[in-house]
């Protein structure tokens, strides 16, 4: 049976999505810790992070790295946080989120709700920061 | 000023080291979430884990590989977790933490106490299974 996650890759479930190569896929999570929280998935169903193959596992890290310096001019922030749990969903996916202070990566606290609406311009808030980002190369 | 990290680099501060390179450096969190809490940090002192140079950024992610998967096989768990928060310390650190429920990533929670002994044969149980698997390859 294939992950959430990778339904997402599929397009058998919509998402909101950020980025995406080949490889990868970053989209919005949709019950963020704040605004602009992101995941970062492999297209390649792997559960553990530490079992993805080593090229693969360096260049989801470089992925995200380009991703994050998005989030962190589309929502301002003092870092973008990195946090891998993986308990929940057997595909391994790298969360990305704006942080201001040390509890705000606290998968236990309640989660935003937002609807598709707002979603959906903060995918393009963050695609927009990106594109200006991969321009400017 | 050097962090107090820079200050574990240079032997000027104490830590129990699990695993070192000419360019990273793997130690124990003195407050762990749980046991086998570890820290990755790159030698050269860099505050935010975006900014590394892409070749030592995409460096300390593979050191990290191999120092988890000495803690999972030392403190066995269900997956070793990551967490990346940095603004306690000016100097980009990896949480590698042994994790079993989704809220075992939690920052805002009560840490362990643990004796400089008991830090010690933490420590050195990573060290060997470490050199087991490097043994191994």
């Amino acid at each position: 049976m294939s992950t959430i996650f990778s339904k997402i890759v599929s397009g058998e479930i919509p998402a909101h999505k950020v980025a995406e190569s080949n490889d990868y896929l970053a989209f919005l999570d949709i019950s963020p810790l704040a605004e602009g929280h992101v995941l970062v998935i492999p297209k390649k169903e792997t559960d553990y992070i530490f079992d993805i193959g080593d090229a693969d596992y360096m260049g989801i890290w470089m992925f995200a790295k380009i991703v994050a310096a998005g989030i962190k001019t589309a929502f301002p922030c003092e870092k973008v946080g990195i946090a891998v749990v993986g308990l929940e969903v057997p595909h391994a996916h790298i969360h990305l989120v704006p942080i201001n202070h040390i509890g705000d990566i606290n998968f236990s606290k309640e989660k935003l709700k937002l609807s598709d609406e707002q979603l959906s311009v903060h995918a393009e808030k963050i695609r927009h920061e990106l594109a200006k980002l991969t321009n400017a190369e």
